[in-house]
């Protein structure tokens, strides 16, 4: 038996065949094009998930279950999506839509949560009764795994840890608050850090490696300055680093899940984000330091939308 | 059957005789004095149980289990103080020292946690799935409840959400930390406003209520002179306002309990401070702003202590 993960994206919606053992046996990526009715998004999907059961030689008798991971808020249990961010979806009944093509169970999550499930079960917090993962990209998306279950919140709107405040009367953002962890915490935050660095000095190794072009910067030229020496490229990841060990120390402090899960784009800097973040992190007030949550690299990729949807049940 | 459950404080050990219903039956307080050896504590505890007990006019076979509710962090797997905050404990078997003298199931959870835990069965968030519960007294404890059961962390660690920074670079906090969440939301930061406000307004009617002794001056004192129409204490009462609903979106935005109920000191401002704190609170990037997690005052008081410890299983 194989399950079916689906990853709706703005851009792309990934399907997968995915084991119960977690492994990704086929997968067939398509547009989302998200200005579509959603009843033809629907029907696109359905397309995708006979064909990827084609592409795995499996039989349609052979799926358990269809999960999809949502960009946004989901109702899990009436099985409709309430609203998205980068999709004009709301109340959406997807569940409803999808069992028109498939009679199997059908289960939705939001994408973060999604993720943080997959890395759970079968990537870099296996095992872990508890985790929170932050995926760092052009905002900051947040998953919240406990006792081994996706945890949304009573009204499904929890898990945004990237719309806390981090530092009041500071950068203003999109959802009208200002201060969000996400203006400091992002992909988006750490090349706007570099481009400012790249104000003061041009001279910097970041804007070289944008070309010249300063609005060409990216969180990663910022990242691969920094790991040659640039003193502003460092200067940029310092001030990165000391918001998200200041994010990181707040969900300790919160919630004291086993394991800290960093994905998205800026985790891609690898063990130099870690090296960065891991010393800024404070434990003298710890009763016993050995007992912090052990914080670490995902390992599934962009693959985790995709195995996590499947493991939804 | 009746369960005993014993709150222990720095200054004082209240023990009650609980009903399967959440009824205080009987009560017996007695001084803590936690410099003695832990084995004396506990052997007077034990008396304490036995004179509740027959206070209630209930033998000893009628004993269910004893929960104990202790100021720090506690293991309740290995049954353990692994540290006070007030109580020079460290390392204590408590739960082994206990069963010395009975042989019914000993509990132990951290006091914030069964706070929240008593509100949750019989108090001010009857019913309710998942509770967060902050305390505003000394400090700010902060207890959690999901699914129904007490959440402290993998490492028993969590659920400091006094101990979570709130301004970067503010007040320095004994945690080692600056700008932690207690030094703004707790009695005594009120107390504190209250007193800047008398240094700059000597006329206020903080002073007044103080007797003229700005050291005397109270968070009680503080919201009373603002309830009166005091401007330096409706000054002082916003800024604490600010500061707690900015807490309390933080919660929402990471946990998104069903209720978040406010005890302690503070709280018995009642309605006032509900009509401070509550307008604070952004709603504007809800999905449904209907769908806000319900803000209440707690319910039992100081009895909450004795209750929920009564109540762990």
């Amino acid at each position: 038996m194989v399950s079916i993960g689906i990853d709706l994206g703005g851009t792309n919606i990934a399907v997968g065949a995915v084991s119960e053992e977690g492994a990704l046996l086929s997968q067939v990526c398509v547009p989302t094009r998200s200005q579509r009715p959603y009843q033809d998004v629907v029907r696109e999907m359905a397309a995708c998930v006979r064909e990827t059961l084609q592409k795995a030689q499996l039989p349609e008798t052979a799926l358990r279950s269809i999960g999809i991971g949502v960009p946004g808020a989901v109702d899990p249990v009436q099985g409709t999506v309430i609203g998205c961010s980068n999709i004009p979806w709301h109340g959406v009944p997807l569940r409803s839509e999808m069992q028109r093509y498939f009679s199997v169970p059908v289960f939705l999550e939001n994408d973060a949560t999604v993720a943080a499930l997959a890395e759970t079960v079968c990537g870099a917090a296996k095992g872990a009764g508890s985790c929170v993962m932050l995926t760092l990209g052009t905002g900051v998306g947040s998953g919240i795994i406990l006792n081994g279950r996706p945890w949304n919140g009573a009204f499904r709107q929890g898990g945004e840890i990237g719309h806390m405040v981090l530092y009041p009367n500071g950068v203003p953002c999109a959802c009208g608050r200002n201060g969000c962890v996400e203006r400091y915490c992002s992909a988006t935050a750490l090349a706007l850090r570099g481009k400012q660095a790249c104000w003061a000095h041009p001279d910097s190794l970041i804007l070289e490696k944008a070309g010249g072009d300063i609005e060409g910067i990216t969180a990663r030229m910022v990242m691969d300055a920094a790991k040659e020496g640039d003193a502003p490229a460092l200067r940029a990841v310092s001030a990165f680093a000391d918001a998200l060990a200041l994010t990181i120390d707040n969900i300790i402090n919160f919630l004291d899940p086993e394991i800290i899960v960093l994905g998205g784009g800026v985790s891609r800097a690898g063990a130099f984000l870690l090296d960065a973040v891991l010393p800024r992190i404070p434990t003298t007030d710890r009763l016993d330091p050995r007992t912090l949550p052990s914080i670490v690299l995902a390992q599934l990729g962009s693959e985790a939308g995709v195995i996590g949807a499947a493991m939804l049940q």
